[in-house]
């Protein structure tokens, strides 16, 4: 008989801890993964204690998911070489801007057949601008492949075991049903499909289009207004993963990834509630920034920015106008109420025209 | 030079004469319309006066559509026949009700080289049961090639010019072009594709997904778990529509007349408001109708049970989950939570399975 899997989760904070409740019930509960699961935890002292050392005594973790009991074969250790070192599957789910350090000191640390699976949601800036997948920099710097899972998955409420879905990018068909098997639960639905990059894409670049939902919300435009933003901004982002990650499937964006993280993340989002603020308080979204997230930094702009820069390289700006208005609003080159202007003539309602709307691409219209 | 195109309106409810602004405006000033427009007033007497007459004096429908002027080219006349006689386009839009009736009187006294616009949205019921294209009950009745036109398009919204998109299905590729000048207006936008069935039937479909919808919200369920809930209604659409009226493009359900008008439906449509306060408060679907929509009915429901006559003719009510568990609630049949419970073993979450995923169907996913 094969050698059970090894699990490691690479991260500790609300969504990974909200992962490792599912993974460790799932470890347990299938013959061929080991029981134990390792959780990489950066040690905080909570209250004169590590907070690794309670979270191994109390299967609580009280910072970051209180409330709320991990798995007992959940194991928490502060040293992130000793948590990876024998795992087969290696879950990163560690905010973006810490994964290049942490797969530095992982890098020939790990075992050469191991797989990633990357849980986080977002770009990373490439060196000198525009985005890199994070899926990309984990597998170019540990040479392993590595699959995503992203869908409409607020972590508060998979926490409380409501009812959603998940989409998970895995090329190796070998892989597919294994993963599946690791994640999926009665109240969290997983679909596998084999288009990775789209699946990573529509994680971040949703936010630019909640931006646009939240400026709308803002301006008070209604429902009809807010819907054809919504498709617009989904036109766009099949558009945008057509030209720079070509390759993929339109059903994939009919997937939780897709439709469904965007209508979640345009309704219940954090950056569809700032952008909302941002409209209402005339304040700059940084200022809402420290206001309301504790300083934290807002994905949307970030990735509107970043995505900017691929265009204007490009000279795509104009196939974008959703993209680009957004980021012009946000960095207040231009007013909220502008977006509705700029999408009058979107691609999308011209036909004979060298910007083809995507979906004339995909599958030709009526040509008028 | 071609003779002008006449254009009737059949209709001046409340969206009838939204689209009769629209109308009137763009027969004025494209030189291919005849700048007259009739449309069909069912004839009323307001304070004493006949309601044809206060359109024609004061270019307002004062019942329908108060505090909006329509265009002075909008010519109310009381009869039907005297109305459409001349016409070489037909916009139907009267209760789904009333269609043959109106049909029947018109069959024989139009130009027979006639053509039809349909903007009612829903499903007629066939006689012994299932449910029937409206588009296609004029077009038998009449015998003349009907398009239709559906969208994200509340009609409030639309009458206060708000921004909006909607789709016209349409299979003639001659006609396409003028039924897109008839109807765009900087505010509302038009896509035109060719597939008149997978358009029409999103128009009457989303409203058992909102159905689901207002469960949800009445269940308190969150985001995430409404998200989901709409992706399947979604998937559900796509496959009826791949079973029942085959030959459609996929692509056709990301315009403005699929997920568009399904996020708008799902939530600010009143199936969604009336099936929330259906858990909230327990009363029946009717006695909600009658206190909230003065006896009105309910789309949502009646379309349901329709599309359940025919799923369980052909033995599939386990591959529409949500369809049927949504109709069987709203019979009183199954409780609310059931919704949930019998979407954990969607088909969308199999492989390997009769009951394929439609996904899969139109494009193949992993094998698991």
């Amino acid at each position: 008989m094969a050698e059970k899997l090894r699990i490691c989760i690479v991260g500790s904070g609300n969504w990974g801890s909200t992962i490792a409740k599912i993974i460790g019930i799932n470890a347990a509960n299938f013959s061929n993964f080991e029981d134990r699961v390792t959780m990489y935890v950066y040690e905080e002292i909570i209250n004169g204690k590590k907070l690794t050392e309670i979270i191994n005594e109390t299967h609580e973790n009280v910072k970051y998911l209180p409330g709320h009991k991990l798995p007992p074969n959940i194991i928490a250790i502060p040293d992130v070489v000793e948590a990876a070192k024998d795992a087969d599957i290696l879950t990163f789910v560690v905010p973006h801007q810490f994964i290049k350090r942490i797969c530095s000191a992982l890098f020939g640390k790990i075992k050469p057949t191991a797989i990633g699976l990357s849980l986080i949601k977002g770009f990373d800036k490439k060196q000198g601008g525009g985005i890199e997948l994070i899926s990309h920099i984990i597998s170019k710097q540990l040479h392993i492949p590595v699959s995503v899972l992203m869908g409409a998955n607020l972590a508060s409420e998979v926490a409380n075991e409501m009812f959603c879905e998940t989409t998970i990018g895995c090329k190796d068909k070998n892989m597919a049903p294994i993963l599946k098997d690791l994640m999926e639960t009665s109240y969290f639905k997983v679909v596998v499909v084999e288009d990775v990059d789209s699946v990573e894409c529509c994680g971040a670049l949703k936010n630019i289009v909640a931006c646009g939902a939240g400026f709308i919300d803002g301006l008070g435009l209604g429902d009809n207004t807010k819907a054809a933003v919504m498709r617009l901004g989904l036109m766009e982002i099949i558009k945008f993963v057509n030209i720079f990650f070509p390759g993929g499937k339109k059903t994939t964006f009919f997937e939780s990834c897709g439709v469904a993280d965007l209508i979640a993340t345009c309704y219940g989002g954090r950056n569809r509630k700032i952008c909302e603020a941002f409209v209402k308080t005339g304040k700059k979204i940084s200022e809402l920034e420290k206001e309301m997230l504790n300083g934290q930094k807002l994905q949307g702009p970030f990735t509107a920015e970043e995505v900017n820069y691929m265009l204007k390289a490009k000279n795509m700006e104009n196939r974008f106008p959703l993209f680009t208005t957004v980021h012009r609003i946000c960095i207040g080159e231009t007013m909220p109420m502008e977006l509705i202007e700029n999408l009058r003539n979107h691609p999308e309602y011209m036909n004979n025209d060298v910007n083809a709307p995507i979906l004339q691409l995909l599958s030709p219209r009526c040509h008028l």
